[in-house]
């Protein structure tokens, strides 16, 4: 065995911001694929390891679970931690170990899931799955997988930089809430959430002309939550929903979930296609209309004042609902509002989504729906039916958070931040890639869409660019039908500009090889689709 | 106007496990309904209240809140606070706070929900909602609302007792989390949960004979998501489910908001009928079994070991799964534990619901799903595509309090208040109630069922009890059908043992009135059903 036994290899940089965990995973799983850890060889015990480094044990033993769940290692009961035979790697030549399917949607499986890695047992009945939980389990399986580590610029994360997180703020807020409301903070909330909270997005939401009472404003689980509920309201499975090509990737996953399919509607550069819409919206089986009109996922651009009237126009005429994301609303960096279809909405079509997901972080797990009348109506008693209600703990952390004007703040550095890394993002693609590539030039949000000028499916570029150092969200990913794309979104949430203009050096080395011209030749053509 | 413009009236009782809001918006509730704040009449301004009264003044706008979400009162942009003219009393005779349908499920919305009390706008369109979602407004309508207030003794409240929430250990934990584990607690988790968390319940589950992998247990926000991604699992809409007569109310909720009906099982005193279960899982409509052995909700009793293995035999030469409810499973306070059906089941039929809910409170929003194979990839696969995943803050605060033992001392402290809480209602039942009266004898849980001698429909004695000061679940709650029913669920929960005594005496008082009985001839004939 080439153990050499000695976990004194292990450091931890207290000046990090990488948690402990995470820098002795890392550490381990570099000693195991560079063979200095060998197979069957077991790892420190917890115990002992945890106290030569000064730290809990649960410490050691988050690093440990991380490594089994990425496949390294493996737990033996009352034996202990051992170095599994490596598995073979997946797609990019890297460790299985995040999905792409929730990176594309803007979020991120920080972990290996249990997905593709459960096989029942020697005996077991085989149980019949409803046939949308089937069709999930499908699409996610067709979905690429990404190299990650440290060496890798992770363009294509859509995750708020966690360099970035107010966490001694906002643990202040938690402590406040804990401190003046006590038990009361841990009993149910009502299914709508905390009337302070619901108040101060709706004062929020002033600013942007939503007119909404604290009484249309239901807080929900994250946006994502929202989408579901969303869906539920207006649809059955076998209906349909009509999507903008591209779209959002996880709302894809939600639509199988649920049994509903997609009605793709095209796009120009204003926004979605008015025909198109028109079209779609009057096959009495798409049932409602899913839209980002702000900051579009994956494209970044934002529809245009004009067309957002049109778009209610259109939807008001075939009396169908519209589901206005606007996860990204608060991210504007440059340039003037634009309303939000809710403020345009004069005849109650619009269920407006809003998160702090992407503003603040994920972790506080809060966002909101706003709808009226009926539909406010069932949307309480679908939130009350699926889950009850949300954490008061978090809700009211965030309120005090709000209020105290932290948030705010926070936005004013995330939007100088924005600023910078889209800049430098721009910089680097005019620079690294080849000529007559296309790129939009988001006002807000953290993503932008790239096109590349031949014909590839970018999907087929993602392993090269693992191994050189940089990963991107293909454009396959976003197709409610799946069609190969020679677009790609790159996200600057969680890079740097120094990471960005490493990763852009490394996909434009990846890209000129691959369309075979020379290296140097990048001026982009024009920065919009 | 009655105004007398002081606001010196109100006074905060520093000592009270009431929270401040609470007691603001209960006093000037009194204050109202007494009159001595007419209709019209404007609440002292928020900030000269909190002023003067010394509180910070989120904690009385949330009083304010909540008198307006009970409709007492209405903000006025720019104007402030006025007393509206009363709504006309539903039900019992006092303010429409509390869903039945919430209670009866063992939660409660804690304030007044924005369901029926949601008007549209002039011009708004009618939008068509999914017609799962039409049924689950018309049940929701169907229930009673509950009389609340101090007054009155909460039999109906399936919430642990604010009194006995372990706060200060519990905020302990939360900070040393946040503390320790900083910026990684608020990104996203992995759709599974954090892996210290899912590795100590399986630890605990062994108690139980459940021998489950950590990697077989997603973690879930609260029980209650715990059975709709259950149900989402194995059915479509249209589809039916197989649940006990009576069940958990909820269930009811998440089977109407999902497009499914009921398939009614008969009890007797050891279960589910086997010979009912045996013809109604015969039917290729009913695809999957809900029970709650353990503690059932509503009736208290727990299925028989030998019944169990019916149960699973029955199941398995239908191959339909069994979601097996165990969201009690911490609270037996006498007896000997007998094995969950996820312990006995050797074929993988059973998805097993746990939850921290009933044992910690509701506020951790923490339950769990056990499952393996392809039912584990799916469920995975619909979390993920459901909310992405839950709040990491409370997972990494869960696993400091689980591993430092002191969710077991918090365990040990109500299994004895529940013995006592139980001994007590029994001693009431048999001495206040009227002969005949039969009652369960729980051995585990909060929740106790009654069954009147006499032909009633104890729905039509809710606004009498209210008015002689105690409230209960009505036995038409927990019928898949609503038929009428002579019992009755009293919880414990949240009343001590003097709130039972008095409870009892006033239930007792009401029903011996409507059976036109003699007081005092009280003795119950049985203790079971």
């Amino acid at each position: 065995m080439a153990f050499d036994g000695s976990p004194h290899r292990l450091r931890i940089d207290e000046r990090s911001d990488e948690p402990a965990y995470q820098q002795i995973a890392a550490q381990l799983q570099a000693e195991i694929e560079a063979g200095r850890r060998a197979p069957g060889e077991r790892l420190p015990a917890i115990r002992s390891l945890a106290a030569e480094l000064g730290l809990h044990r649960d410490t050691v033993a988050l690093a440990y679970e991380q490594l089994g769940q990425s496949g390294y290692v493996e737990a033996r009961a009352g034996a202990g931690t051992f170095v599994r035979t490596l598995r073979t790697p997946v797609a990019t030549g890297a460790r299985r170990d995040e999905s792409a399917a929730a990176n594309a949607g803007g979020t991120e499986r920080t972990e290996a899931s249990a997905a593709g890695a459960a096989p029942g047992r020697a005996g077991d009945i085989v149980l019949a799955l409803a046939p949308p939980v089937e069709r999930l389990i499908a699409l996610e399986n067709t979905r690429p997988r990404y190299a990650s580590g440290d060496d890798v610029v992770a363009l294509h994360r859509l995750i708020p930089d966690p360099r970035l997180y107010p966490v001694a703020e906002f643990a202040a807020c938690f402590e406040a809430a804990l401190r003046e409301e006590g038990p009361a903070l841990f009993s149910y909330a009502s299914p709508e959430g905390d009337p302070r909270l619901r108040r101060a997005i709706a004062e929020r939401f002033r600013r942007y002309g939503i007119g909404a009472a604290p009484e249309e404003i239901v807080l929900c689980h994250g946006a994502s939550q929202g989408i579901s509920l969303a869906l539920r309201l207006f649809t059955q499975p076998g209906d349909q929903v009509a999507v903008e090509v591209p779209t959002y990737a996880n709302v894809l996953s939600a639509l199988a979930g649920h049994g509903l399919s997609p009605a793709a509607v095209a796009m120009d550069a204003e926004g979605v296609d008015p025909d198109a819409l028109d079209r779609v919206l009057a096959r009495p089986e798409v049932k409602v209309f899913y839209t980002i009109p702000s900051f579009h996922n994956p494209l970044g651009t934002t529809t245009s004042l004009a067309r957002r009237r049109q778009i209610l126009e259109i939807a008001a005429r075939h009396g169908v609902p519209v589901v206005e994301d606007g996860f990204e609303l608060d991210l504007r960096f440059k340039g003037q509002d634009v309303a939000p279809l809710a403020a345009l909405d004069e005849v109650g079509l619009v269920v407006h989504l809003y998160s702090f997901s992407k503003s603040l972080f994920p972790g506080v797990r809060v966002g909101s729906l706003t709808a009226r009348g009926r539909v406010l109506e069932g949307l309480v008693a679908l939130k009350h039916a699926t889950d009850l209600s949300d954490a008061l703990t978090l809700q009211a952390a965030l309120v005090r958070f709000v209020e105290s004007g932290a948030f705010d703040r926070h936005l004013a550095r995330i939007r100088r931040v924005l600023a910078a890394r889209h800049a430098a993002l721009a910089a680097a693609l005019s620079t690294e890639m080849p000529a007559g590539t296309t790129a939009t030039a988001p006002e807000g949000g953290y993503q932008c869409w790239v096109e590349l000028p031949f014909e590839v499916d970018t999907r087929d570029l993602l392993a090269d660019a693992a191994r050189a150092g940089v990963v991107f969200s293909p454009g396959t990913l976003f197709m409610p039908d799946a069609r190969p794309s020679r677009g790609m979104r790159l996200s600057v949430a969680s890079v740097d500009e120094a990471e960005i203009a490493r990763g852009v050096a490394a996909l434009g080395r990846v890209v000129r090889e691959r369309a075979g011209r020379a290296p140097g030749a990048g001026r982009t053509a024009g920065m919009h689709l």
